[in-house]
């Protein structure tokens, strides 16, 4: 989640609205175009070079996953879309703006989707890392569009390869609502490492609280605001499509539903983090304050012990003709009786005061 | 509530829809069966082995209570509840994934709600646990499930064989009323253990205070926190259950209302002690800061007052062959009122600053 | 309002429904009854001992005040008062657990009120005191319930008796009125005790600040939130019963209205006591802090003074054999004189950084 | 706005409504009565000993201004004007009652509102004040009422006795407009002081940090929120008086939308204040801490240069009989060495760690 | 976004409403007029001297885009539109009022919107600036207001001259949209610079925390403080803008609601910059804590060894005329000895504690 973010809000600006740029950083990756064609029989997946291989029936039973990896370079691919499907320019526009926030639009034949696919970076310590996934469907076809390689969908491709499940059954709905299922589900497993994170810093910043600590800490929070600012319109995205009555979401609403109610927990857990991750600075502080007691205790100590004895210590040192003290034979075994007598007055008085 | 959240919130990412599996800690507990019959003049108790020895009447005027305790390898179970009732397996899929929001959903013929079951474990030291507690309910039937034994239910068993109370009078809908306000006056007595903590807390942080409240703190805010993400749902679900119109919840509305109160009352509680909790935090820093303050007052008045007096003796510890002092008669007893003089007017100083 | 809280949230759990147990601390109050009957024209005032002794006719134009006082030992006075008004047992239940949040509750013949009466006890230093009141009435009666002798109602007592204002020429619900808005008024005192002391405190913590102060504004503070938490649904409660449409309740509209306004008046001062009280902790920690600052400063100002020339002092104690500077005539008044130059350099040091 | 709040909210507890009973401060104003009649040709002004004076014709096309200031002993004049308008006296008792929340009273022959009217007193050091202004507007009449001389109409009357604007050619609506309007107008002018010893604030909080800026910055966040406490419910009646299809407003709704404009703005102005003046006591403790770290640096570097070189001093100061280098002739200049190198060592040390 | 506020709120007050007066701080810059006239085929720039010279033909098919730049000595020009356009002296008013807050309003022939437009001055150091611009639009006609010279619309007036994009084939309310949009835009780019800042100072103050960012930090916290203010309305404009069913909306709703969604975002991105920053601040203070630990820890570790030292050769420096210890052979280094043996213990006790 944390990239350079120069040039990001403002590459767009004082183009004139329609104009078709990718604003993301794989501007290397060019389009790969994957067609998944069946129905409870049959099932086709080629990969196309260019649109213009793919043979679509547009009110055939047969439901088509067009498959769309990379997004640089995709104008002709685009503009084909429009033709083929009837799809707004704007709504283009979006899919190549991948700093979109998560947003649902309602059209007469088609449904559009902007979500965030996050993933969680273990190895390289990047952390979160988020990629836009953008989805239209209609009656009968889906298109997805992604920025690279690498999603959560394989195990939809396989489900439709061997006929697992029920999506062979039923409309181009249910695969939508399947690719948005996995997409949030996979925010689970985001959170479970946060979580885990969360714990692992309440561990330490008890048991061993160092300075590290603060900003790991703070990069976690940063993260869960991050996070919580794709997941809320996410939530709205789903609350607005499981009520909607349009053809295209009626016969899967009660499975958009299903989804939902995973975007309300997300958010719930999302806040409980958030809530944890701003404790544990304060517990942090007080663990900080608590050490800081500790060291001044033993100064404080160690000092008032030894600074009046040294001072006796001082005073018959001094060189004065006439101290009568000095001459006295047990001068001496006296003056460290009452320098022991003192300090035991002193540490009497700290054990009173309970400072150790 | 505190335990190992590892995979919980993953295990089922993969799977298709409908895929019952149970993703609870208690994979050892298999289902135990209990049926019980009841109207207004018999009742009956039975323990099944299958459900198939159910005899289920739909119609009749007999309730049935079918009591389900463990949710491994359950699918036989479920998929005979789902022929003899009607009930969708996405429903049933809800009942095994445990770690599911407080919800409540509407069916043409059943009610399903989702609840969780608090306790509070003294001895141990665990502080609040949680097992979900799902219940099912027809015109004629309820059917609860649990992860293990052990639950806040033996007084309505006890009700309903002894004829106490209406319970027998009543529509099954009473019966899931009784069991979900039994549920929820559990609450109570989780609050109050928690409320017994914030005391002595606020009772130790003023008079006592030592480092190790501040773990105990946090940990207290995080089962607050705990406890509020189950009862904010909770009332949602209540809130929507006394208001519905269905003949599943008509009859027994008034009574739902009422656990609808508690559920307001309980989020009142817990979000008071959770500001009383935020504000410990805040007073054991105070009380840090000030222990500070104090132990810093000894070591300065201890270091003001000696400081200069050593450095007095010092000088006169100087060997220089030509210091006149050394050789009056009453230089050291000089030197000794001066030096008296001086800590004198310290400690005057310091009382004048208040400092003791 | 702090008072042992054990087995209070507790004590009802396991009991079913309907159960008429007092849950209150006045155990030992058996209930008074006074009944006053009253039209524009007659006034007549009774103690009884049983409700039998209450003549009641439901449609006649008198005016009826049932004034129950104490709690315990009344199940047999609850029983009468169903059979002679009507009134649910679930009502009458509500009445007796007086860990109610306050509320309002429609019925046909009759509406149902729970309060918080508070009072604030100065000598004895326990603080806010709570005590619930309940009210019932109907067409032509009003029953109240309190816990103990002591109320607010004393000043309608007499109104009615000696003829003062309206209250014998309204109907019911104008006596309903009068009674709660003492109750609501009485708030008012409880907060003019409280304002003073957020002022008190305010004036203390600035001026002189010590320890105590964190414990009495945690106090406060804690005073507050508890005044919140009954506030706050008596004002939902008094928004509900302005806008209601029932007979018993329009022709008083207006001036429930206007105890609606008060209590929002009530809670906009609330609120601000508790934005006060939480921001003198931030100010006592300053006041700490500076505090601190100013202790360090002399500390340091003595060290960095003295421990220089204490070292000094050293040089020329040591018993070297060959120290040329010992010798000379001058050393002695040279050392003192260097000594004086550097303790000048650091106070005008000291001065620049404007350290006093 | 800080004066004895003593009695104030509780003087009236006890009194039946409808009591007319002035609970201000300015018990010894008189009510002094004004009255300006015109219409767009003619004008009138007349000072008035009692309302009898006042022919009042309700009909006709001239619009009444009747301005009383001061509220005691008013009960006479109250009563003249609910024989002559037709105000209730519920109303007039509110005017009293100057501890009142500003709000709006529609009525079917006038409206009722109540208004607060701040001024910054600079120069006695009193902050913000604040005076009840009382608004009742019929057809072709507005009484205003005030508790003391000294206001912010007089343009207002300029502008009548001038004929200046349109006021003269509208109705009694527009008179009311301009009045609201320029006691919402005045709260820029108070705003706008309060926004100078914000900045003034920041600028010392951050460049001059000390400790009486504390105080200040707790009596400024104190104001705020009394002042937010006076315009909240602003915001809200001007919204309900702008939305209002009474005839006493339409004509002037735009008018009065305008009004209502201005008063979310000074929302948002104080919100800002407010969020600003919570940031500085942070800012603030900071600078404290920063320079507390000074301190302690200065007090830690001297200290840690000059105890270890006391020490050896020390050690060459003790007597004992067989100690060979105290015979060594190089031995006093040895330990000098020894000691500047040590101290230099010590310096380079803190260097390093960028203590200076 | 710093400039002296001095007067700004207040230089109204006590002008009649309608009064056409600049508030603003460009007092010498006269208005400029340029006027754009197009159609798909033709175009025009004029610069006028005066109004008089534009021949407006109201209902043709041609679009006007009247720039106006400069608001001082307006008078004369504003008198002028409200006869040709029919625009309400009020809202000329408010044109000129240029510390408004965002607002929309509808008439029945027009549409006029405030807006702010920001830019970011990075090279004098004054960082975020404001500017206020108005704009009117009717069926064929638009008019800006502007302050100075120098704006966000360059971009669009090249697309004019040009014949770019679709503006030329559109009417009027696609120009407004166009000139909002670009204002909205240059947000990101206002908001970029600010993102910015938030991660540098992020980065400073883990790795290198110094006093001089809390001021930073705080300035930055105000700018976000008044972004927001201004975007907060900005949103709601655009949203009422977007759901108006007016005939200068209907045409362009899609492009309005494309603007709404990007100040969605953009008050997305101000809420996460916000509470970043206010995390800062903690971080900031953990690191100040953290480095006063340090600097004690040194402090108390020198002290703790040397002082005990010190005073056992104080003891030993004592002029005793019977020490046995001081004619021992083996006494000195005895003595060094156990010093050395002190030290190591002390080291290790360190070491034990973890401090180093």
């Amino acid at each position: 989640m944390r990239k350079k973010r120069k040039g990001k809000l403002t590459q767009k600006i004082g183009t004139p609205p329609g104009t078709l740029i990718y604003t993301g950083d794989n501007k290397d990756v060019k389009p790969r175009i994957r067609v998944f064609e069946f129905d409870e029989e049959s099932y086709k997946e080629k990969e196309l070079s260019s649109l213009d291989d793919w043979d679509f029936s547009p009110d055939s039973g047969t439901v088509y996953w067009v498959d769309v990896v990379g997004l640089s370079d995709s104008e002709e691919l685009f503009r084909k879309l429009r033709d083929l499907c009837g799809i707004h320019l704007l709504v283009l526009e979006d899919v190549l703006n991948v700093n979109h926030r998560p947003k649902a639009e309602y059209f007469d034949d088609y449904i559009f989707v902007i979500l965030k696919m996050l993933t969680y970076a273990d190895d390289n310590g990047v952390g979160v890392e988020s990629e836009q996934v953008s989805l239209i469907w209609g009656s009968n076809y889906v298109v997805t569009f992604q920025e690279r390689e690498g999603d959560v969908f394989e195990g939809i491709r396989d489900r439709i390869r061997n006929n697992k499940g029920i999506v062979r059954k039923e409309k181009a709905c249910y695969l939508a609502y399947l690719l948005i299922d996995s997409v949030v589900d996979n925010y689970f497993a985001v959170l479970e490492k946060l979580g885990e994170r969360v714990e692992e810093f309440e561990e330490l910043v008890i048991t061993d609280p160092s300075y590290e600590i603060v900003g790991n800490i703070h990069n976690l929070k940063r993260e869960l605001i991050e996070l919580r600012k794709s997941i809320w319109p996410l939530r709205e995205v789903l609350g607005v499509l499981y009520k909607g009555d349009s053809d295209m979401i009626k016969p899967c609403a009660v499975y958009f539903r299903d989804v939902y109610d995973h975007t309300v927990e997300i958010i719930d857990i999302v806040e409980t983090y958030r809530e944890m991750a701003s404790g544990l600075l304060d517990v942090f502080l007080s663990s900080l304050s608590n050490k800081m007691n500790e060291v001044m205790k033993v100064l404080t100590m160690i000092a008032t012990i030894f600074i009046p004895l040294t001072f006796i210590a001082g005073i018959y040192g001094m060189n004065f003709k006439y101290m009568p003290e000095l001459d006295w034979k047990w001068g001496y075994p006296l003056v460290l009786i009452v320098m022991v007598f003192i300090s035991i007055c002193m540490v009497l008085y700290f054990k009173r005061k309970r400072w150790f």
